[in-house]
């Protein structure tokens, strides 16, 4: 695919959205060796000062020294630029990419949801594009503190116009390189929009209902009408994702009713934010997918109204909270 | 239809349910002189002691002396029992009914939604059964003590099995003679399943959804999505409808949409419910409409999604409350 990214281990990494995930995936990467450079928006005064908490159940540490940046054009350009804002920021992205990406480099997207990969193609040129789905719980719990508290693994993909797989190429194998040198696991998807696809099928239905409905995991999977509910939005995920030419098997939908019946009680990213009173990740988990519904012609009348409901939760929250998008 | 009601303007009255709706009508057809029992449960020893204190746009009034009772074995049997329980507590009926009813009276149900008639036919025999749809805001503000707001309109129907239409009967002629006399405006449903329905076009979007996004009608009509969804809501219920032969037009939904999003903020009668941390009248408003739908195969995924919805908040409730039904 066009250019080359930089060979060997001394690949320089920009973390742009220093948060629970982007903060604990760029430490590590440090911790491991890698050059890291840290863009930070509130935190970026305090970590100056006193560095990084990671309290993390694969073994705590504190980054002393960091490379951090409160300006783009403070940074230097990358090989490697991670993003892990919350996707209701992505406009953002414009004007905060191309200072830091380095033409031959590559541009790894740590978001939730539909259509990132795809939203930032246009601005990035030639450079590489990868997606990456984080399963982990961690959470920012202070500034300059996060708090790493199960999991970890990523599924990286590489990304084409229109989504055409691509198979395990060269550059995800350099950047899962370093990040297995850091400890991280990974997988490979050699269809990344499968990949967002078969998450979308556990993400819309219990990040959307667990905001809706006020709502753990395990409340939603105790009550029998909310967790045929959960499984009816999985169907109509399937049915989306199958009109894309991405074949989701019967046995997928019911691995994930099992295994969300089965697991700790949980609470969704959506529904910490919403908790937070911070706007919600409410176009790429269920905007997007919905918009390619419709695109279809696919009728998916519970996504539909889990939109509605999603969206005007979002309204007065960013209504009540004019920061809530920061 | 069989048995004939008490003649003349001396009918004796039993009120099942002395709250905002069945104390504010008990109330005024005693003021106009009519003999009425009242059924008491947590205000019975007040409302002995002192009274039942009514402030209403139609003027205020206190009845100092009234038939009070806690037990239905101590009240006559009556003329017209008006049953104005929330439906939530309607199992209470094979009990409550039978002793304060005369075989020749009627039983006048005051109640929302659907299927209340035809669920006490098998109690009280060949008593006539009218559904009474009740357009006011009327509510308890304290133990005896009744505000009415506005409005008061009560449509009226007989009821015949399977809801067959039997036009504008002498028995709602009788009762509404008494309801006029009492002052309060009374209007014939020709057929009382076409009321029913009507008024299920808006009580189920707007209370289902007052619930669910904890908002005023007011704030559901503000979002394009959600006014949208109230819409789409309104066509569901229309299409079940028509399924049993009542054709609501088009025009009725439009005009529904309009004086909603027209009229003064309002709070529905099930989220006043819900934000007092009472069960919520969740079968009869949506659970049976949805069975309907249901035995005739009229797919309603909305309404369904909103009954699950539902389903879950009330069991919430009623777990945190196990005193929440009385």
């Amino acid at each position: 695919m066009g250019t080359e990214l930089q060979s060997g281990t001394n690949r320089s990494y920009a973390i742009i959205g220093t948060g629970a995930i982007g903060g604990f995936y760029g430490a590590k990467l440090q911790q491991a060796g890698c050059e890291v450079h840290f863009l930070l928006h509130r935190d970026y005064e305090l970590v100056r000062q006193r560095g990084l908490r990671v309290d993390s159940v694969w073994g705590n540490f504190t980054l002393d020294s960091l490379n951090v940046y409160n300006d783009v054009h403070q940074m230097p350009a990358c090989d490697v630029v991670i993003v892990a804002l919350k996707t209701t920021r992505n406009s953002l992205l414009t004007s905060l990419l191309p200072p830091v990406l380095k033409e031959s480099g590559a541009v790894l997207m740590l978001q939730n949801g539909l259509g990132n990969e795809e939203a930032i193609a246009p601005i990035v040129g030639k450079t590489h594009i990868l997606g990456g789905l984080c399963f982990i719980c961690s959470n920012k719990v202070a500034e300059g503190h996060i708090h790493h508290l199960d999991y970890g693994t990523i599924t990286i993909g590489e990304y084409a116009p229109d989504y055409q797989p691509l198979g395990i190429t060269a550059t995800l194998r350099d950047i899962a390189g370093d990040f297995e040198i850091a400890g991280i696991p990974i997988q490979f998807a050699e269809d990344l929009l499968l990949a967002r696809w078969k998450k979308l099928v556990w993400n819309i239905p219990y990040n959307g209902l667990s905001v809706v409905l006020n709502a753990r995991t395990d409340e939603i999977m105790g009550n029998e009408y909310t967790s045929l509910l959960s499984e009816q939005l999985m169907r109509e995920v399937v049915a989306v994702a199958a009109a894309y030419n991405r074949e989701i098997p019967e046995s997928f939908i019911q691995k994930m009713l099992d295994h969300t019946a089965n697991m700790k009680p949980y609470i969704t990213s959506m529904k910490l934010d919403y908790d937070q009173h911070r706007s919600i990740e409410v176009e790429s988990i269920v905007g997007n997918p919905l918009q390619s519904a419709i695109a279809k012609n696919i009728p998916v009348p519970k996504m539909a109204m889990l939109y509605a409901q999603l969206n005007f939760i979002n309204t007065q929250i960013t209504a009540k909270s004019p920061l809530s998008s920061s």
